[in-house]
């Protein structure tokens, strides 16, 4: 079995995973709002690259029927009704809604990643559940960094190692892994994957300027929502339990 | 004063780099066997993107006049003079001569560093010689690892790393660094930057499955040749001795 981590968008040709099943991560904050919002009772997330895009599928599924979410600048869009910030998806606002989300790298990399067989959505908040899920996944695997404005962002590698990490600690020598992927298990052991780190990368800093550092401790909390959240059809919604775990 | 690090070619947007000197580092082998060519006396290297560039431009200087240089694959191209292998580059063969080198990875990054305002080319075996230019050096800094086939490679990250560590060493807290540059430096102490390490990378397999695992040992040498390679014009030659140290 191969797990290759592709620490950058940029690298990611999509032919490379047209038969893998693929993780999407922007711990801060695409991915960790997304799983956020579906723990929260969201029915489903349409991420999309663009305001213009976002408002165009909102006049289409029914303005009233949808709420608005995404940032620019790791703050709020104007006319929006929620931002990117995880703690603003609580039950009451967001249960049994349909949400359609603009951010500004993780919905980008989700787009690329859409031509793939299988896409799950993964952050701290699911990294565990993630983890088990792709143990009993049969086929090859990559883990795609959403990174920060095309740049390499340390926390989503980070997500990636503990994501790694879980999976293969049982049998490490059953899986070939490209050297994103160890470059990910060796940043995770030395950085960590607790806040501390969070507030040590760029994209933490950004949010934290803006007022909102409170996300950083929400999005470390690890396997708070242990949920699969899987994009199908443009959206995102929750996987049907996979089937039992199979033999590698 | 800033110093980032771009682990891979496609989070590079040349606007970034336009008041900036950047150093390009292709370890497994473009940029080690540039240092070692001009070590060896040759008098300058023209890097070019494909093979059909470095036949026009050995025309056009003259075919008696150069030797053209290159690999695909980690060979050596049919009817070219030299490969991409190090050791091949010897005085009795390149002392005086000017080359045209056409590698998958190095070459292309060079192409793309070109617009800067000063471009150095490292690898470990000049990485001290080029930390200490770089001391002395105004101005902000920008690292490019060439990668491998535009992923990631660990080889030139770890290079990144060590260079990082000793221009900053005496005083960190003088540097504002992206999480690039973190994580290199991290790397660097994680893995080591011995052949082993170059051993375990991909390239570095990749390298030896073709029969030409010595180029290995040959790349971790340290300080063999304390050279600062400049690309102008161009070409790469060496660069005139800079003036005495500024304090930053």
């Amino acid at each position: 079995m191969r797990i290759d981590v592709y620490l950058t968008p940029g690298e990611l040709a999509p032919a490379e995973i047209a038969d893998r099943t693929v993780v999407v991560i922007d711990v801060l904050r695409a991915t960790s709002t997304i799983v956020e919002a579906l723990g929260a009772g969201a029915r489903s997330i349409y991420p999309v690259s663009s305001i213009e895009e976002a408002l165009r599928l909102a006049n289409t599924l029914g303005r009233e029927e949808v709420l608005l979410c995404g940032e620019r600048k790791c703050l709020p869009i104007d006319g929006f009704d929620l931002g990117n910030s995880p703690r603003e998806f609580t039950e009451d606002r967001v249960r049994g809604k349909t949400l359609v989300m603009s951010t500004t790298n993780g919905t980008q990399v989700m787009s690329l990643a859409a031509s793939a067989p299988r896409v799950l959505i993964a952050s701290f908040l699911n990294a565990g559940a993630v983890a088990g899920e792709l143990a009993s996944t049969e086929g090859n695997i990559a883990i795609l960094c959403s990174g920060r404005e095309r740049h390499f962002a340390l926390e989503d590698a980070i997500c990636a190692g503990e994501i790694l990490s879980r999976l293969t600690e049982e049998r490490p020598d059953d899986w070939a892994m490209n050297d994103g992927a160890f470059a990910a298990l060796s940043l995770a052991r030395t950085f960590g994957t607790g806040v501390a780190m969070l507030e040590s990368t760029a994209a933490g800093r950004a949010i934290a300027e803006v007022g909102l550092g409170d996300d950083l401790a929400f999005c470390a909390q690890h396997d708070l929502r242990p949920l699969i959240p899987q994009l199908h059809d443009r959206h995102v919604s929750l996987a049907s339990p996979s089937p039992a775990a199979s033999p590698r």
